[in-house]
């Protein structure tokens, strides 16, 4: 079997003959062609050099066409229901005229090639849909990584035409929190009878929750799925307000019934209607922007760091003195600092 | 009125008399001589260069005796009670003839030169104690400064044999994320009637605590207290496990009236037995300073960065166009080390 990333580069000299340039693909992106924006999407997630250097072109000029979209987080344990959510959500959004883009975010998909969204009779409703952009989480080695394809990801959907962007994660590692940075509401799925379910959740999500649904509130579930909400709705009560100024909600929902989606619809509506007219959606986009500033340059250090092979020894062996306890941080950083600059 | 640099310059050229050298600083420090500890603190807190490479030697020759102590974070709003719990708590500690370290991280005390710890009459019955060490919070210009500064306090103290640190916050800003990066357990103060009181406290924090205690649960209040853990006890419920494997506690104590600070106490060190048996409290150890190393290499980065008065410009501008959209976080990230490496 040839791997993910020998099967990539193969789609990729198949498409260069049809969007050979950096302008030929933006071209196509602008006039919401799929297949370059599927393939600016596949240069991102490149690691080749000039792969990289031509996505970063891209990007530049998408940026200026970006931003015009809702950013949806979506999370919850597998099994949840998240892709039938999506699925009865997406008709609801594609009703009223939007285009939508389905990303990923998953860091433990380099495993499997994309553990999410993986499964296509989920979202069978809307997969092949000309207004749907699906994408599965890009194989990463690192958290750090996954996260900057992704946040490319939105600028060049954003570009290419797509008002409403959802970002589905698991809720089971650290994605959440990235996928909250880089999203503007946070969508948290649970399942009926609280407890059991929580197992799979980190601490600190919930809080993050904007709009938590009980989801599988499914016939016959009705009074756990109620009892639920009631509880969960007491518990938000105890948390401090939010820096948005929105009220979280509860809510149930039956995405396999198609039941409460309507609900959901519109309390993100609404979410989006008060924080444009409060000037937090654009206060915490800025700082969104400053964050990935941030971290990219962490990023591009640590590359300068580890290009070269004895620093890259070095920055192991002083993490492991440091982790046991043997050089303060601060030597250990001197150390580093001192060889990357002779 | 002179300034809080010049009072502490004219302390520093006072103490040089008795501890001039930092091996008469480090013989004092474990010969539990509180001036020579006073003396390295401050020293770490100096931004002179000269006081910082004595501080790093210093914190370089204490690092190998830290770590034998409990490092509990103490966090509340304005009001909850903080000061007199500590006083309340410390004598219990004393009396079991622990030596007690009271630390305070406040990056808003630059504006007041420590505006936690500064009333001393709440602390009437430790302040003086042999066995007792007390620190305002350093006045640091940033957030990362003031962290690191305490940061080094704590070693400095255990390698002064002060088995129980305490480190005091005020929940409002960002600070409770840096002690709990910091301490090993996180109790969190809360006024009894949930509800108004959490104005001031961020959200993620009560995720974060480990013993929550209703304070202030004094004569006449008891019933507001007893609801409020009740309803806590319910939130609680449904957050998910903590990594630790320690189920958070809430309790009521009134530390006016000294009811309740015993079983707090016993709560506390039972948590530590438990997270000593299962490892936890090592391996969190061991991550807390590997993230101090990545802060403290960013930080060194950062100084480099801004030691010059054009790169400091440059970072300045692209952070302004990368938070209007004018320019992708990777173009600034590279615009800035192109500039950096030439």
């Amino acid at each position: 079997m040839e791997s993910l990333e020998q099967s990539k580069q193969k789609a990729l000299s198949k498409l260069n003959k049809s969007f050979g340039t950096s302008e030929a693909i933006f071209e196509g992106i602008i006039h919401q062609n799929k297949v370059a924006l599927g393939k600016a999407i596949t240069l991102a997630e490149s690691k080749l050099s000039d792969h990289r250097a031509l996505a970063n072109d891209l990007i530049g000029k998408c940026l200026p066409l970006s931003g015009n979209s809702y950013r949806i987080g979506i999370t919850g344990v597998p099994g949840v229901g998240k892709s039938t959510f999506i699925n009865q959500y997406v008709q609801l959004l594609l009703a009223e005229g939007h285009r939508v883009a389905v990303l990923a975010v998953d860091p433990t998909s380099h495993h499997t090639g994309g553990s999410i969204l993986g499964d296509k009779t989920r979202m069978e409703d809307i997969f092949a849909h000309p207004d749907v952009m699906i994408r599965p989480s890009p194989a990463g080695d690192t958290l750090g990584g996954v996260t900057a394809k992704t946040r490319e990801a939105i600028i060049l959907c954003e570009a290419a035409g797509y008002d409403r962007i959802l970002i589905e994660t698991v809720g089971v590692g650290q994605s959440e929190t990235v996928v909250h940075s880089m999203t503007d509401i946070f969508v948290l799925l649970m399942l009926p009878g609280a407890g059991d379910e929580l197992q799979g959740i980190k601490r600190g999500i919930m809080e993050m929750a904007d709009i938590l649904i009980i989801n599988k509130s499914d016939a016959g579930n009705e009074d756990r799925a109620k009892m639920a909400k009631a509880d969960y709705q007491r518990a938000l009560h105890l948390f401090p307000p939010t820096e948005s100024g929105w009220t979280p909600r509860v809510m149930t929902a039956s995405s396999l019934e198609g039941i409460g989606i309507d609900t959901v619809h519109k309390a993100i509506e609404a979410y989006f209607l008060q924080t444009t007219s409060n000037g937090y959606l654009l206060h915490q986009r800025q700082l969104q922007r400053k964050e990935w500033f941030r971290s990219a340059l962490e990023m591009q250090m640590s590359l300068l760091l580890f290009s070269n092979e004895r620093l890259k020894q070095l920055y192991d062996t002083q993490v492991a003195e440091v982790m046991e306890g043997k050089t303060t941080p601060y030597a250990a950083a001197e150390a580093i600092l001192k060889n990357l600059f002779h």
